[in-house]
């Protein structure tokens, strides 16, 4: 993967003009590789951390009460910012209505719009919570450093397991089903076993080794189902990690054996790469190749 | 393994006539491969998934008064709907008491008959979720698709470990065993460890990690021993994991190996093994190799 | 490792006298590879688990008052059975106090104490649990069977982890001797912390995942703290896991190298063993090797 | 790695005299490779855990009231003792002040300021748990054994996953974000979640399977969506363990590569490469090979 490439803006996003203020700002907005992009970047990274930080403090009910007025304020010039950039980022790009309808320029409209809309339904406490969702916005920007690279290994191998994971999920949820149905058969609701979804609620908290506390077995028979129940779930937890662990130790292995076919010795009659250590002539065409050291 | 058998139906299973309406619904309900066929399991999915949460919601009190009306009928419903599965699988196949008799032929008969033996024993509440089972006909349907491949990989693992694993279980109900009963004496009923067989539920509780917190130590020592307990089973969390991704990962390789296995060829010349695939020529000797396929 | 030697008695084990009712009592006890000696291991299985049984279920209280009677005639059953076994194992052995004073002596003789004990010291509840540790009796029956080998595999890998292991477990208990002073400081008495050996308690029981809830941080501070800690403790799960697997899986390939190293080409000349797959000449004497097929 | 070098002082520590007292005391203290140097440490170890241990049972209000007068005494024992060994450290070595602001240093001074502080701001009871800090003294010593070779395996396989742990951690953190946001909304400062940042706090508490049960949630809707944050913690609790065990597994395997890299030998005839540490004749062509050392 070209670094360039990578820091530059993504495939199908063009700027609206080649000139001009709008290209500057296409620039300073989608590029990553120059250096008052580099600040834009940063300062919008700063702005999505204190606006979501201003969303978390602002529900809790002493801070909202002592500091409403400053709180009100930072709101609106959180969200007056975030309008601006979202209004730029469509006017400087060619295709602005492919933009706002991709995942990106849903959440940038999501990110602004909880705080209009107040305006208009006074009270809407809950709709302004999705504001926090500013914080995917980050991932724009995590998307262009190196630790993309991670997380792609990391996502291609909970990739490849989909369809195992898929199968143990399933498995996990008929065992879920069953033991709640059984649960509250054995305990009922006078035990807190109040129906049958409830149940399942509580056998995905004590399968998973969560174990709340709220809803617990109180006769024999429940312990003992629970305890079986709970010695599945413990020895089972070995499966996720099993199937991917040695999903990733697969992947590594085969970036390693690319990496490894790149640096070898080339053959000189017909060109072909990647021959195995030992080999004295060209698998191909069965020329002699140049020793390996 | 080929696709085409592994959609037809299970080898021990023939049609009762090789003609006529009994091989057509055969057809239907056991083979897999053909349009109709397909629309017959989807329709069977849909019926389980929405029979089983019609059993789950009926449990719930609200539920169950406000359209208790509408719940039976749904029932009635379904369970004749099964039975009349039930009895064309039994009509269509050459030896129905051989399938009445396996897995499938009575997890389908505990599918139905439930709902009937409510009319003879009115009031049977607990015997009504056993219809919860019908979540395992799933199963069937699941076992046609290609998901079948990735759980008999996790199955073959888990198998081929199941010694090491009871080897595991044992040594920690031994040391639930012994936990409890120390406990039991530590703690003992005034601190809520009543009995060595509430201990013992306690311990596997702690060990497994799940901590309910219905029971929980009071003493000083008790708190010393539960701590040592706890990171005993903190530390040994890791052997099913260890055991099960060490399988795993054996099982990979070798599915690897195998298929690498059959395209060896070995040089006509020198006699060297182990060529890569696409080699044309020995990669030690020079001389050709025959065509692999 | 040969299944005779290993079904005979322990290398330390002799019989008292080669003839007579000793040396056919010791072959019954000692030895596991007569069909006598394996229905005498059997029935020795079945006590064991019957009297932990017992002692299990005497300690619940409306069990012990309503049985007490039959309870108290089973106890001295077992402990009559148990102590005519431990008898006669010291009366066949050549050295009986060398039998008495190894680990299986001391357990055995640990088995039947408290019962006598308990009519010197009348209501020495506590002491009874002592027999509870028959459980460890199994394991000199498990011991004989081929899970030896399974859990020998087990058993190595965690030795070969110890140190990191040690180092793992330092790790943690630093981690929890600040964290539970830092509690103390922030939490306090007021909040439940009352002093740091209690808040290491909570910290263990926190890091560990189990959360019983009995203490639970109440001010701001301290569940940023928690978080930060339940944090650490959700990443470092991965250590002894990684550990134990890498471990395993060495541990394995090592046992397939070797099991490779036997069944290869001798050399014909000095007779060496263990030659590579691609090998055309003795390694050590260099003289031309057998074409391996 | 030269165990005589390990052994010895850190390299930039030197003497502050070659000859004299200072010497002497330089070697006791900073080298670990003389009987008398190693007394010593084991007296440090001892006191430190003496100390620690004080420290702890000091927090005890019954054991603080019973037997303050010693408890104090102790501690300026302790005190008196670690100031005596800071200012040795300081006086012989040659940068004293270098020393004093490295973190050994700086981890010296805060064992034993607190003591001293308490004399000017008395009543402050926090200020004392700083001595706790203590404990990481041990691991300048420990730094000296064989256990620093394993440690330093496992830090390196966790510093080499840093990249993607911090991937995983920023993942997890998205998560609880959210779910955390969503919880506030749903179920609201009526069921306990009172504000974002404690709905937050039990996101990372159910997440890490902790569950301590002091906030549960109460409505249906709660219910589901703590059930699948539950799975999703159980699922991704397999991506630390996975990244880890692979990168552990990589370093054994490299250390293992490069093992076998320095008794590599080419053939002078044919060339190959890659003989067996005992082999005197190439395996391909026979000819005689180096010696190996």
């Amino acid at each position: 993967m070209n670094t360039a490439t990578r820091a530059g803006p993504a495939p199908h996003l063009e700027p609206a003009s080649q000139t001009g203020w709008r290209r500057t700002w296409f620039d300073i907005i989608y590029r990553h590789d120059t250096p008052i992009s580099r600040n834009f970047d940063l300062l919008l990274v700063v702005a999505i951390l204190a606006s979501v930080l201003a969303v978390m403090l602002d529900s809790v009910a002493s801070i909202h009460h002592g500091h409403a007025r400053l709180l009100y304020r930072l709101e609106w010039a959180f969200t007056l910012l975030f309008t601006a950039e979202y209004v730029l980022r469509l006017l400087v790009v060619r295709r602005p209505l492919r933009y706002a309808l991709s995942i990106w320029g849903v959440i940038d409209l999501l990110s602004i719009l909880p705080t209009y809309l107040s305006l208009l339904l006074p009270g809407s406490q809950s709709l302004l919570v999705v504001r926090i969702l500013r914080i995917l916005r980050l991932f724009r920007i995590l998307k262009l450093t190196r630790y993309v690279e991670e997380s792609g290994v990391l996502a291609r191998a909970l990739w490849r397991s989909r369809r195992k994971i898929f199968v143990f999920i399933s498995a996990v949820l008929t065992i879920v089903v069953i033991a709640g149905a059984v649960m509250y058969v054995i305990e009922g609701p006078a035990n807190g076993f109040d129906n049958i979804p409830l149940s399942m609620y509580w056998a995905i908290i004590t399968v998973a080794t969560v174990g709340f506390g709220d809803i617990v077995p109180h006769t024999a028979t429940g312990r003992v189902v629970t305890s079986v129940l709970v010695l599945i779930g413990y020895s089972i937890i070995a499966v996720p990690t099993g199937i991917y662990t040695a999903e990733l130790i697969n992947n590594l292995r085969e970036a390693e054996d690319e990496a490894r076919s790149h640096d070898v010795r080339g053959c000189g009659h017909c060109g072909l790469l990647g021959h195995a250590a030992d080999a004295a002539h060209c698998r191909r065409c069965g020329a002699s190749l140049p020793r390996a050291d």
